[in-house]
């Protein structure tokens, strides 16, 4: 009889026709089941719609066909996980890279908004800033390369240096790492005026080719829109779950839902919906003031399903202290009950190497 | 001698390699000049480093020279202009489409931030609004595409029908024509996950296959961002200027600077500078509310040498028509001067068939 170790040698032969590399080392067979009349085993897609999905299961099932006289073989079809899609990613490109092999990075979370302006940056900062006070191992990855915020917010301004296993991220005055395109730009102003693949090569070379270190939360700031950069993350880093930003007004709702509806055909879990803006309070009189109108955030968070883990003011202060590098010394007090929800709600992984 | 005509037709003969279309059609040659000892020209190349720049001029001169026994051929470079960049696109496009050759638009006003979430929408839905009440013939073309907000704001949700040029543009009560992606889509909250090529693509199409008709003014509303859909918008269409809109933050000056930056790099004239939510009023107490913290735009508008057009309030009742799409109905009394200053500052131009 066949063993499951004739199936893997034969299939090991077959080349995925685009990447090159064998569908076993990509990480495609799996569930191989061997019984008296035939084989079973599963093809698993990065995505649930591949084009070339027919040739690949037409290609399995010949290749096993010939270890026996009229073996009946059944190939059954599963999209893989987030975290299957990574590592099929990597090994598409050539397997991990040296600094990606010695990282360990526990858990990553992406702050995302498809809308530009309601504060995700602010938001991916408290988020980092209220984790390293509680003691965890932190990092940010700004994959916002056209505008990318999260190195004035925490006063960074040197170029990184290299390491021996790749580009050694900045760290804040507190311990927080971070890696971002303007920390490479001669200047701040500099403008990155570059189409999709070489925003998309970039953010790959910030998971892959930064020394992150261990880890137990990188937190990814990514832009608005939910194009390329948004594309490459979910497609290219093992997300454990997204946190949604809002602002109380329906158009910003309308945007966020979209890329809410993004998160969920891409598979990646949403931990939650934060509003930020939702009102501010006049130093005079102390009045409360919703000044993008009446909050719509519970609305959009019932509509899609996920818990509103709060609201947040706009606060003078945390803009004055983002402008002047100093988002470290902002209270947060308001955040944490933020930060606590995230951790909650984040599948726990083991700390594994990140490929 | 020679004549001016022999050399445009030995030109003509001359393919560009990339396009497949001949320099002369392509609008590449310049002030031909014949003289008795020599022929001077111009290639008038797209942008100022193109790839195969040496092998065109060698190229064009040996084709020149073959007109005569030891003819001396100078071929001078230059830079096309915005308009004849855009012709250029068109044509290595295949041709102005249908409904294009029937539009007549006299000015091209692109409203740019780089930075999400300053109202960069807003503006330019007030723009249009403003220039429609001073009697003016306005369309917007949202080039947003992964996060359009335009339609929502005039209360526009039918699919536009084709008409026999191309795709009719939807009008708001008022009649301001309007395209944008959200019209296309089954919802408005479908998201659009697509690449740079596709979104380019879509953007092309706003321009080229919609029948705009006759228009003093297209207002074009630009994602946040410098890559792709901004791209796209400044090499494909003949802008007339843009207006760059920010908010008091410096953080979100930074990224403003980014994408003004942009703007000179490939040669688009700034008219000026707009701040956006500049500061809140108390409905209690009727105290001015720096929420952002205090201005920066003067700072911006002097660093990068464009004038500063005004400052906006924040102001609910805004966010509560854009919400509810009632933006025409809005007083926008605080636009006028704005409106005034664009209109004094963008180039005049024929009214000429946009291509």
């Amino acid at each position: 009889m066949i063993t499951n170790k004739q199936v893997f040698d034969v299939l090991r032969q077959l080349m995925h026709p685009e990447i090159k590399r064998n569908l076993v080392e990509l990480g495609m067979i799996k569930d191989v089941v061997v019984r008296e009349d035939g084989v079973t085993l599963t093809l698993a897609l990065p995505f649930k719609e591949v084009p070339i999905k027919d040739d690949l299961v037409r290609d399995v099932r010949e290749a096993v066909a010939k270890l026996g006289d009229s073996l009946k073989v059944e190939v059954k079809l599963a999209e893989m996980s987030q975290q299957e899609r990574a590592a099929f990613m990597t090994a598409s490109d050539g397997g991990p890279k040296q600094a990606q092999s010695m990282n360990k990075v526990a858990r990553v979370v992406a702050v995302l908004s498809g809308k530009g302006g309601v504060g995700k940056s602010s938001v991916a900062a408290l988020l980092a800033v209220t984790l390293h006070r509680r003691g965890e191992r932190v990092g940010v990855l700004d994959a916002d390369i056209t505008g990318p915020s999260i190195p004035k917010m925490f006063g960074l301004h040197e170029t990184p240096p290299m390491g021996p296993m790749g580009i050694l991220p900045a760290e804040t005055g507190a311990g927080v790492k971070v890696m971002s395109i303007n920390l490479l730009l001669p200047s701040e102003d500099e403008a990155v005026i570059w189409r999709g693949p070489l925003i998309s090569s970039a953010i790959k070379q910030f998971w892959q080719d930064v020394a992150w270190g261990d880890l137990d939360y990188l937190i990814v700031d990514l832009p608005p829109g939910t194009s390329d950069a948004s594309l490459t993350v979910m497609q290219s880093i093992p997300l454990n779950g997204v946190v949604l930003v809002t602002s109380p007004q329906d158009l910003a709702g309308m945007v966020v839902r979209k890329a809410a509806r993004m998160a969920q055909h891409m598979g990646v879990p949403i931990l939650g919906l934060v509003e930020n803006m939702s009102y501010a309070v006049c130093p005079k009189c102390g009045e409360q003031i919703e000044v993008f109108g009446p909050s719509q955030a519970m609305q959009t968070a019932m509509q899609l399903g996920v818990p509103l883990l709060g609201h947040l003011p706009l606060d003078p202060e945390l803009a004055r202290r983002c402008d002047a590098g100093g988002i470290e010394g902002y209270a947060a007090g308001s955040f944490e009950p933020i930060a606590e929800q995230v951790v909650e709600r984040v599948p726990a992984t083991k700390t594994v190497p990140t490929f």
